[in-house]
């Protein structure tokens, strides 16, 4: 992972001042500040190097692809702001959302403000990817749009299944990640099979990403990822965990979890009595195999790529996202 | 106005049509049907109108003029959804706001929906015209989420001014009509002057419509426009009239709209007492002198302009304003 480390590491750095930058087009704005400090949030920057990656692994990076991977990084974290409202999320990577700090109706103003920055930075894109690229940005937006629409009603549906979870993750974090990879692939002049390819690719690291992070949820590291363990349980959100007990547990395992989910108010022992079943139960392993399964999709996507730096920096991320590096 | 009433009359139904079309481009969204909602609510179409009027203006419409006059629609309509939530708006047009009908949520990711939808209409206009029409539409964008913070932080202030009164309108509302303007010339192939001069048309009678709105708040027909007459004084807003009023009034008069705007809830008999003074004020009457002015304005932006039914059109879309025909 030499090459994803390095990498990363130097194009992180140009993300962040491409960030920056990125606020002149706003001028005056009174919302320039607040998008700044959504900016100063941080985060891993993940969309953004894979458009990078992709295009590196299609022929080479270019002016194009960092205007891409920048506008891909705004769009991202437009939906972010909005998600936090919908969510009703005091905090996101340990700092005060939007919306607590400035009130919701500055936090919807962001979002949409955001949103149009980030096509302010597509639009910079020279004439010959400037469709495709839009093309793919607006499949990306009404995609993550939906996806959160299934989140939204998947938490207040009793029929809420495996397969509609896996729908819903694949629109609301698979998506951008598909459209990250396929921008990369077309701003860097990839052939279209490749930029099909590269979009999968996205798409299952995505999806791996999301059931990873239903497990860290139970699993994680609390302070390391800002947020107390078994959150989702206390939050009765329908994540993989119990999405899959539901579907492969008996009825005895099942009521437990059916049990602290019906409750006005979980308490910790609760949480822990879910938590075992989920342990006892194999779902935790079953959720560690299926972000296995769909990292190994992930890299059968770039079998047919020639050797570069691009294409190891890809396996690169998506072999960290398994071994939680990342 | 012959042109404008036969011209409008004709385009509103392909307007209408083309809005229902572009629904197809959210495939089996969940949004869908919400959005579709939103469109079936109505209004004058102005935007799509000036966009058309405006690319007749400068040579003929073709079809990228009426895929960039429905995205400037949708574009609107979104940005009146997001309005709705921030405003607390129960109803628009005598229909059921979004976020009430399905909830904050829902109202949110429709809007987002919506942009995305309107730069997808956007998205397919010929090589020639994408850029600068991309341009247009995220200058656009930017200014309104721009006006509407700035109305939201002049509700706040103390130190509120006519100054920024004028600036917040000019970006709330003349904005996106600038960029209607705009947008219909660079469709219609017309040079850059003219393209200045239908944005600024645009952005005049944006001006033109956003104080008389004001002043239709208070002597327009209630159930014309779907609300009761005085809204704006019952929700202390600082319109046209309570600025100009506070520019131009004595001390006294100031006193007894200071005196209902510092009222938890406005009586009826407080409201009739605002409206006598704004009356007797001749504080109407300068709203009604500004709305002449800035429609005058607009019609000087067309004053060079060579005759043609696009121009008789927009002269008559100015006219049909201020004569509230419209």
């Amino acid at each position: 992972m030499r090459n994803f480390t390095e990498l990363s590491e130097k194009y992180r750095i140009n993300i962040e001042e491409r960030l920056t930058e990125s606020l002149q087009l706003l001028g005056g704005s009174p919302l320039r500040e607040s998008i700044g400090y959504v900016f100063s949030m941080g985060g891993k920057r993940v969309r953004p190097l894979l458009t990078i990656f992709a295009a590196e692994a299609v022929g080479e990076s270019n002016k194009d692809v960092i205007n891409g991977a920048v506008a891909i990084e705004i769009l991202h974290n437009f939906t972010l702001v909005h998600d936090d409202i919908m969510d009703n999320a005091d905090t996101r990577r340990g700092k005060t959302t939007v919306h607590i700090k400035s009130g919701v109706n500055t936090a919807i103003l962001v979002g949409d403000q955001m949103m149009a920055l980030a096509y302010d930075c597509l639009e910079k894109c020279s004439g010959d990817h400037l469709r495709e690229a839009l093309r793919i940005f607006n499949e990306g937006v009404k995609e993550v749009c939906d996806g959160q629409a299934l989140d939204e009603s998947l938490s207040k549906s009793a029929a809420s299944s495996m397969p509609g979870y896996v729908d819903m993750i694949s629109k609301k974090t698979g998506a951008l990640l598909m459209a990250a990879g396929k921008l990369g692939a077309v701003l860097g002049g990839g052939p279209e099979d490749e930029v099909e390819l590269l979009g999968s690719f996205g798409m299952n690291i995505g999806i791996a990403f999301q059931i990873l992070d239903d497990m860290l949820d139970l699993e994680g590291d609390a302070e390391r990822f800002g947020k107390p363990r078994g959150l989702d349980i206390m939050e009765k959100k329908k994540n993989y965990l119990y999405l899959k007990a539901l579907e492969s547990l008996d009825e005895t395992k099942v009521g437990v979890v059916k049990a602290a989910y019906q409750k006005m108010t979980v308490t910790e022992t609760e949480v822990a009595a879910v938590r075992d079943v989920y342990r006892n139960g194999g779902i935790v392993d079953s959720a560690q195999r299926e972000v296995s399964e769909y990292t190994a999709r992930a890299l059968a996507n770039l079998e047919t790529f020639k050797e570069s730096d691009g294409k190891d920096a890809l396996i690169g991320l998506a072999k960290s996202l398994v071994q939680r590096k990342f």
